[in-house]
């Protein structure tokens, strides 16, 4: 009644999840072991030492999360936020206003700041909202794969850190393919992605977190157990922790040597992700970062020589994503459909207000090499040109191989 | 500086997570698609019919949350779960202790109902405390790995549905290896696990749903969206859900015919719960559990040869999960760990008051077959033998062999 799983080999050039590492993809078929065997915490013990180089901290507590990347950015908040904690969220992008969903349902008053979907803030400003508005907590995207901009960061992170207020990062776009310094950069929280610049499977939410954060969580892991102080009450008006799953004391006593029993690690991609790490580390983060801004270049010189417009402010453009404007009269879904179906390429579309108005070519980990960039140059100029679409026939490939030649 | 991924291969024989099936393992090295290529949404659904066949449900949603067993069942509560709602917890081991917790975790007031650990309940009991608690809803565990007990639903399940009283079932340990009948045992909402009798490595958690429950999620939603009526606003008292990553109405939303992004699909485990899914179908349920039972009783056989004695209510027993009283003057630990470190076998302790005192087999999925229950007797009489337990000799073997011939 059901057949073989079969499908189709795609060459993925959306902004997630991208091709999976070959190698990653072999690790997943090796038999498992059980959770609290020797040959298995000496494994999650070796992942959390490679997420402390890949997040470039000396934090303690770095762990993925079993869920996908938002069950990662969900822990983090909902650990960290009591109700009526004032949340800022710079909302630059879709992703951003998925921050303040979790954050208001878990019942912080959030305050928003709002820049136009296709820049970033200045640092500036953030700080300056950071004084009118006196929050506990900044919580920021580093990478809107919504819009394909990235925010700096260092300057926000270190006012926060002398107003002593939490900075918490969504970097599940940007990390493993642009750079990510949590202690330099003084961020508090930060969060991961598996199934963009990893190229590892979604399902997996890396996540790391300083003392600052481990201080504030313990704290109302007390007054859960009813034995906080009358002072340690008075320092927190915390209910405890509303998740059981997302509670990151528990899931830190389970990564941590105590090892007590939460869930079942999810041991397959907790092999995926030890293996996505290691080709991390064996490229060399440097040369990562290098391999996607080259890859980057010779997308946007083959578009730019097509005739196509880029959306957004080309200064803080994040390398791993290139948002196409889609020219005056084409149907953009219909051309994704024709690159899916006759290629064999998938590109992505956007969000809300630009659903429709771009088209996202997302360069990230494995599917950030040549031969996909030259795949979906050589396409999207035969269907555009198909469609009537006014471009410069030939160039495409013309510039993007003398580029790697 | 990081090796190759290296692990032993080893007999695992504990009530999860157990070896999974190679079929299962080589799907998950298939490389991926992206979470809305037609290729991919149709095995998404795939899926489903596949959980309602092994659900025995009419229920329209039957989909895994990507994140291990436990997420399913906060999912499930924190759904449905309003502040203030009534909830019966019946427990008979420490996954009730569970429901529990997440239960008042999101506020629900919870009445407990005890029973020794190593016994269940009588039905009549757990329905003589629904009308004297007026519960809004009774959660339950079916199968108590903690203890290896099982709890009968069928009387329990009628009586809530008369009383309009809403029922929810963890089945993570049962299903796959005995019979679960959702529509017919009237239950509102289940939760599965994939890491146990369905050999599919840890980190999905497969549920459904009826419309009862249904109606009420979209109840809460519409509070949450501000477009409730004022008559739906006297029916519930509630907040909007807590969670995102786990509220059921955006999961539908996101595996129904609107396929609302919410998260990326865990690709590769879906790959691999299909794939388990399908050796399930293949096989039969009906064989699957005879085949449960069959091993089952050749291991109790075997045991009691050596004249060990079984811990627990012998009518109620889990079939995949048995439990043995550790003889007096032996380190159960030490056992265990011989058992690793010599014969590459991976058998339980318990939890809390039982840790010490018995040691769990499980004979699940595809750890459930002749071999390993052959292996484990053997290994499990030498290792007693050698710290000088008072054991029959050379009897495990000869019983079981004789049972399989």
């Amino acid at each position: 009644m059901y057949q073989d799983l079969s499908t189709p080999l795609r060459t993925i050039l959306t902004p997630g999840p991208v091709e999976v590492d070959p190698r990653v993809l072999r690790v997943m078929s090796t038999p498992i072991v059980g959770q609290f065997d020797p040959a298995f915490t000496s494994i999650m013990n070796e992942v959390m030492g490679m997420l402390r180089s890949l997040f470039k901290t000396k934090n303690q507590w770095a762990f993925p999360v079993d869920g996908t990347s938002r069950s990662g950015i969900e822990a983090m908040l909902c650990s960290v936020i009591k109700p009526g904690d004032r949340v800022l969220v710079p909302v630059y992008g879709r992703f951003g206003n998925l921050l303040i969903e979790i954050c208001e349902r878990y019942g912080a008053k959030v305050d928003i700041l709002e820049q136009e979907w296709g820049k970033v803030f200045e640092p500036a400003e953030i700080i300056q909202a950071i004084d009118d508005k006196q929050p506990d907590i900044v919580a920021l995207v580093h990478a809107e794969t919504s819009t394909g901009r990235m925010q700096p960061l260092k300057d926000i992170g270190e006012a926060c850190r002398k107003k002593d207020v939490l900075f918490i990062v969504d970097a599940v776009a940007s990390i493993g393919g642009v750079d990510v310094r949590v202690d330099e950069w003084c961020i508090d929280g930060l969060i991961a992605g598996t199934q963009k610049c990893l190229s590892v499977p979604s399902g997996m939410a890396p996540l790391t977190y300083n003392e600052r954060i481990e201080k504030r969580i313990a704290l109302r892991k007390k007054v859960e157990r009813g034995i906080a102080t009358e002072e340690e009450l008075q320092q927190t008006n915390s209910l405890y922790i509303k998740s059981n799953y997302f509670d990151l004391t528990m899931l830190q006593d389970y990564w941590g040597p105590r090892r007590l029993n939460h869930h079942t690690e999810a041991t397959s991609m907790l092999y995926a992700l030890r293996e996505g790490l290691r080709l991390v580390l064996e490229e060399g983060l440097d040369e990562r970062f290098a391999r996607h801004q080259y890859h980057e270049k010779a997308l946007v010189a083959g578009l730019e020589a097509m005739g196509l417009s880029l959306f957004g402010d080309p200064n803080v453009k994040l390398p791993t994503v290139t948002c196409i404007a889609v020219p005056e009269g084409i149907d953009a879904d219909a051309v994704r459909k024709m690159l899916l179906d006759m290629f064999g390429i998938e590109i992505a579309s956007s969000f809300g207000p630009l659903h429709g108005k771009i088209w996202r070519i997302g360069t990230m980990g494995y599917s950030c090499r040549r031969e996909n960039v030259l795949a979906v140059l050589g396409a999207l100029e035969a269907v555009l040109v198909y469609f009537g679409a006014p471009i410069h026939k030939g160039e495409a490939l013309k510039t993007a191989i003398n580029y790697y030649a």
